[in-house]
């Protein structure tokens, strides 16, 4: 990797595609100094004019792809999409010309594309997508999100070490808490899955500190929350939900009489703490842990700031070389795990 | 069943107990102009001197069990302790004593002891814990919630028949709208239990509305929505902490300064209706449907609010006979369900 790294950014995906995703681009590159280059794939004519509203920024290029994933593209469609703008984006880092990759387009198909050009790391049997999720104290990640709906104890082990590492480096924490959900605290509780991964973690040379419920997530009682997709998924889009569900309610509450309304204006800048606390934006870019190579997933919905915050997220973990040490880390684990 | 009903009140069962199960009896009692008979169960002089703030209350007995069950008793002293609170309490069903039961005690003993004592309503393979969540529009059923791990698609769909009927009689909904729980909308989206349960579905005489995500539960997207076990354990017991974390993040909000102090005086009349829709004391009381007779299950941290709401789903339940309408609607989706 270059010492400074560049990122091939999806520009075609995502709901506020291309002028969000330019967008975001423009705002990362305004902080970085010179230490940041982003590579804008896409329709170059779309791109340019989303471009135009901004001087010139250093560290923009832009790489033509003259093709688009939907998002109900068949694997098959993707295979012969060979020009969309993800699969360029991905291709990059293949061809030594990116970093990393961010996408806010389909999610299945920046994983199948990822998998199909960029592969595993060794040692990986299964690629897992990680989120940050804001808690009472902090931040914790929870993996898997949804990249894989049925998993054995040796997946829901590696996803253990690749989290705890992605979280050390994301956010800076030595020996991450690792916790396994389930549905009591005793190693005997949960399905068998739940129970096989939970002897294989006690074992392990994590800092494993058991199960944990539903309801310790939130208040931060692990900084890693190891799941199958398929309930991490659940989990994540509940989550997002509820904040904006209570959020609603309570916007609604202000403003259902005069002297509420006179408080509401009173408390403003409190609120608006708490309130981006729980701004899934904030913590925009989803890692597919396990790919060799870097893809940094984001929101259909994301806006420019998503978009920043994915950047930035992507540029830390092509920094931090987070594949070598995930590399690393499994062979010491050594666990014997099959597809 | 008698046409006022009986209740059958662990009073030795949660963290509170008896004081705080006594109170909620007395609540209960209090609104009921005698329609309705509670038995407090378990040791009688602790229960006397419970009962000893009230005056004289129509309605309330008292039946001396001479053993309590811990939180963590084995099925095999579960099975030995047969004059505990919690097996009498049931076993009163069976006797025609009691209509329905109530416990806050250990829900994993309730189960096991209602299965024993009163067994499974004819056509159901897995009774299923139904809880009610408050959604931004009204309430909706989530089941199963924690009763099994691990299930079957044929044991989905009779949680989906179970719930429905449930919601109807709990909710006066007429035809309530089912959501299968899932990682994507679309009916291929989920792992195979969800496909194969989608697929049961959509040819059911049900009113189901497809896959619903986490994203969709507390907009209020479907009134019943139907998971296994283990998924519906985390999102309750998420979303009642998300409550809670959220409550508290805000109160603190509101302390930091004086001006948001002043502003927190004058909204705290709104704020008291946004806090008690997500009250879970509000919504006390969970029954394990399919169960022979009626156990309704409450939280250990249940107090006098908590037991009184789920004194009057019991009752809710023994005077609509619930469960004589799930057992002709299971033979009419004759469900070819092994457990």
């Amino acid at each position: 990797m270059a010492t400074v790294p560049t990122i091939a950014l999806d520009a075609m995906g995502g709901d506020y595609a291309p002028d969000e995703i330019v967008a975001g681009a423009a705002e990362a590159l305004k902080g970085a100094q010179g230490q940041l280059r982003i590579v804008l794939v896409g329709q170059q004519p779309l791109i340019r004019r989303a471009l135009e509203r901004y001087g010139p920024i250093e560290g923009i290029t832009i790489r033509h792809a003259s093709e688009s994933v939907d998002m109900a593209e068949s694997v098959a469609s993707l295979r012969r999409k060979k020009d969309s703008s993800l699969a360029v984006a991905i291709r990059m880092q293949k061809d030594g010309e990116a970093d990393a990759m961010v996408s806010a387009g389909n999610t299945g198909a920046a994983m199948a594309l990822s998998l199909l050009i960029l592969g595993r790391i060794p040692g990986v049997s299964r690629p897992a997508i990680a989120c940050t999720m804001p808690t009472a104290t902090g931040v914790c990640t929870l993996l898997d999100v949804g990249a894989n709906t049925t998993c054995k104890p040796e997946h829901l082990v590696q996803f253990a070490v690749m989290g705890s590492l992605y979280h050390t480096y994301a956010h800076s924490v030595a020996r991450p808490r690792v916790g396994l959900l389930s549905i009591g605290e005793e190693a005997s509780k949960g399905d068998s899955l739940v129970q096989e991964t939970h002897a294989m973690l006690a074992v392990s040379s994590l800092n494993f500190i058991g199960n944990v419920e539903g309801r310790d997530i939130l208040p931060g009682a692990a900084d890693v929350v190891v799941c199958d997709g398929f309930t991490g998924n659940v989990v994540l889009k509940f989550a997002e939900s509820a904040a904006q569900v209570i959020g609603g309610m309570i916007r609604e509450a202000v403003q259902s009489s005069a002297m509420s309304r006179l408080g509401g204006v009173l408390i403003k800048r409190q609120f608006a703490k708490v309130k981006q606390r729980f701004d899934w934006e904030e913590y925009g870019g989803a890692p597919l842990l396990g790919i060799d190579g870097i893809t940094i997933i984001c929101h259909g919905r994301s806006k420019a700031k998503a978009i920043r915050n994915a950047i930035r997220v992507a540029a830390m973990a092509a920094r931090g070389q987070l594949n070598s040490h995930i590399k690393a880390e499994l062979e010491k684990v050594s666990v014997d795990a099959t597809a």
